[in-house]
């Protein structure tokens, strides 16, 4: 029940149509009694620096999750940058402060990091490998550190990206062991896909499956199929896995925190969203 | 139930604490299916030139209901100015079309004209008087017009609004009769105190009484209270009467029909409102 005295967090991208957070998000806060609605908002590329400051000077303004194509620019745009959003270089999360500065975070990778814990894995101490170093990628590595993880494999057939990542990393985990150029996922505890590879049929697998330890956890960010093919031949390995999706679901419970709302679990919010 | 196809209607004004369209329309669209959503933004003064802008840019924004502080300077801001708006000087609805362009209208005085037609009153070939050239009164002023009658009696303590508001009428109206400096309401069908006056205990009555005759109809624009003292008064010399509430309800199927929605009666939506 939308009235004058409710927190509008903007769900900030182009396009809208399969934006999934409103039947999260507004199911929750309407089943809590939360005063707040999360309002999709088609901005394009052209106006959303001057769109996001004007909307977060709306009087009623609370917050903003941001999705493409705004993700990368948002970085730029805010007064705070916290230290994942920073390595990940993208932000997906903004809030107003008291004293209306914004502050930008970054959540995918919390996602992971979370759904992997639920799971009752260890990640602190442990070893894990990041295939692929782009958006989602980095997301993922800035969490696993920030989880503390002793040592990252970072792989991209972009070298430069993996470096580059690296290097951000190196900034605000200055102990954290990173080791680049392979793809091995031999002696990791956790191994992640954030490549592309897996949305399109015929793929190859982001790595040789052959080498793949079955105590070594897998994980996937593709959601366009439950079991990819890589999960599949992870689990034929004896693998532990998570699916894309959870990813999606787990971060929710840390943007509300973010956000300053009273949180639940990602099990909870999973049979509360009406996504139809 | 918002989703990433909801068309956005921007409940612009400040503050939004008292907004009550929220409440009015979006029971209605859910109960209808329509998938659009009216959402408060507490943009002030400010920033409205600039935010008014790109709200409309956004690929799902559909309209915006726009309130206090916004009515006056929103004329300057719109593409297209309909002679209701324009004669009022005041947009309270503004709407995109196919080609970009915003159009703005003004509905205060559609829902005390239609509030008096559902009454069983004419209002074509009738004289009617309006006191107080403000806002709300050159609104209702321009939707008598508009809805044919004959002569038009204005008047306000500040005679050159009175006379300004005179001059728009004639601009689109060049046939209407209108008269000006006079408040005695003998020999109108229709008067319609649009004064500030009843809006503190202890104000004086915005005409002599006396002078009213039983077969006027006597509309009010105070919403602070159901019956003021001038609808009790007129309805003591048995004048039949609207309240100010009444105009609120009845603009709101003329809204609907601006934004190209499905239209219902004043009626249907107060039963389907959530006032609290």
């Amino acid at each position: 029940m939308i009235t004058g005295t409710t927190r509008l967090i903007a769900h900030l991208g182009y396009p809208t149509e399969s934006f999934k957070a409103p039947m999260i998000y507004n199911p929750y806060f309407e089943r809590e009694g939360i005063d707040a609605v999360v309002v999709p908002m088609g901005c394009r590329a052209e106006d959303y620096p001057d769109f996001l400051k004007l909307v977060f000077r709306l009087s009623n303004a609370h917050g903003a999750l941001v999705t493409m194509p705004h993700k990368v620019t948002t970085t730029g745009l805010v007064d705070v940058l916290l230290p994942t959003a920073a390595i990940a270089g993208a932000c997906n999360a903004v809030r107003r402060e008291a004293d209306g500065r914004l502050t930008g975070e970054m959540f995918d990778g919390e996602g992971f990091v979370r759904g992997v814990l639920r799971k009752g894995r260890a990640i602190a101490g442990k070893r894990a490998l990041v295939l692929g170093a782009g958006g989602v990628g980095s997301a993922i590595a800035a969490s696993l550190a920030k989880a503390g993880v002793s040592e990252l494999g970072l792989y991209d057939i972009n070298a430069v990206a993996a470096e580059a990542l690296g290097a951000r990393l190196g900034r605000y985990y200055p102990t954290l062991g990173v080791s680049l150029a392979s793809n091995d996922p031999a002696g990791f505890d956790i191994v992640v896909n954030a490549t592309p590879l897996g949305m399109k049929p015929g793929d190859p697998l982001p790595l040789d499956i052959a080498r793949l330890d079955p105590a070594t956890f897998v994980g996937e960010v593709v959601m366009a199929e439950e079991i990819t093919p890589f999960l599949a031949a992870a689990r034929a390995r004896g693998c532990e896995v998570q699916v894309g999706k959870d990813m999606l679901f787990e971060q929710i419970p840390a943007y509300l925190e973010f956000f300053g709302f009273p949180s639940t679990t990602a099990e909870d919010l999973r049979s509360v969203a009406r996504l139809g």
